[in-house]
């Protein structure tokens, strides 16, 4: 416990880590399939929406394009894969609708449990590559209870950009020892450790349903490893 | 009505218009004093600290000093103070527990509960001068349920320069009059209904105690005017 004890907030990865993304996001497109008398395999659907997150925010990384914010970079995705997918006939209002799915994942089963449990002791955020509207539209949406949302866009700088993770201590008015970085991924907590943030991996090994290839356990020596969000709090005497 | 149905998320000042700080710094100090056997017009001090909010926020808005945050600027004044009241021999702790009394304001008896009401049916957060630790800090102590911390350190600016309020909607994705304001001062109001924000005047008429010279009732045409945020809960049909 001695090096978790200076800890003062947690700041959370949230796609993967905190919601479920695969299977929210492939039920509302079947949904809106099904009340529009469309037939897709929503999953496959899903996951290429997914496969072109990274690609998409790379080439703000690279500066091939200035700061985009992710609802814009999700839109633009959405509108290729309607062409790929042959679906036509869909008008603003719908691929609006379509693309706040992201806005309306359910949390895993421990999540909003966990977090509360943390908030009593500790300032919690977000550290997401989510905008800060999606990430309020989400918490609303999901009873995630957050005290703040930090993260990619007050930064405008897409993770694992050492600006995200410095923010948050930054912003808090304390040492990067005294933020806990929470994260389902190994590259984010590597990211975050470097900026001298505490990290905690906690697996979610069915991220990506059958096509889950890592992240599956902790990787590197992380300051905490958790089961859960509960187990989590649990270990940080919450 | 028809003007609020389009509002999505509410952003308050905090300092008089959600918390007492007046009464909250006075008791604060009071025991400090008590505990440390030092005896002083805590009142009188409260009063002076406070005077010089303005002033120490006008040399960053003029542009005479570099963006400083409101926990920078409350020590500096404390440590005039100190010498002012001729009270020696406090230390480096003692100076930062003083600075952060103003972490542990009191809401207003109505605030909470409106708060708590608002929050079913909108966003909620803060649009304050105080830095963003300072807002956490203080809802953890009053239990003040915000979605969100806005406000003059994330655009470096202090209210009412037009980016604080701005940068609400933008954040948030959605138009200026999909916002509205609350505030306890006119000037705040005006500023932000200069950007488009929609305003709710709630007064506040015992924040200076018997030195209140202003702010006693709505001087503009604002979109509401409440008595309480229970009141304004009501009124906004949350």
């Amino acid at each position: 416990m001695s090096e978790q004890a200076t800890v003062k907030a947690l700041v959370f990865d949230v796609f993967g880590t905190v919601v479920d993304w695969r299977n929210s996001v492939a039920r509302d497109l079947e949904a809106f399939g099904r009340a529009k008398g469309i037939s897709a395999d929503w999953t496959q659907f899903t996951d290429d929406w997914r496969g072109a997150y990274q690609p998409s925010m790379d080439k703000v990384r690279k500066g091939e394009r200035s700061w985009t914010v992710l609802d814009d970079l999700h839109r633009e995705t959405l509108d290729m894969l309607l062409e790929k997918y042959r679906i036509a006939g869909l008008g603003e209002a719908d691929r609006d609708h379509l693309t706040r799915t992201w806005h309306r994942l359910s949390p895993w089963p421990d999540a909003v449990a966990g977090l509360t449990r943390l908030k009593q002791k500790y300032i919690i955020g977000t550290c997401s590559n989510g905008n800060v509207s999606l990430m309020l539209n989400l918490a609303k949406h999901s009873g995630l209870p957050w005290d703040m949302i930090f993260g990619a866009e007050l930064v405008q700088r897409y993770k694992p950009d050492p600006l995200t993770y410095q923010a948050v201590p930054k912003l808090l008015r304390v040492t990067p020892g005294e933020v806990m970085m929470v994260a389902a991924h190994n590259y984010d907590l590597l990211a975050a450790g470097r900026e001298g943030l505490k990290t905690a991996f906690v697996a979610r090994p069915t991220e990506y349903g059958p096509h889950q290839k890592r992240d599956f356990k902790a990787e590197h020596d992380f300051t905490v490893v958790a089961r859960d969000f509960v187990d989590l709090a649990a270990q940080l005497g919450a």
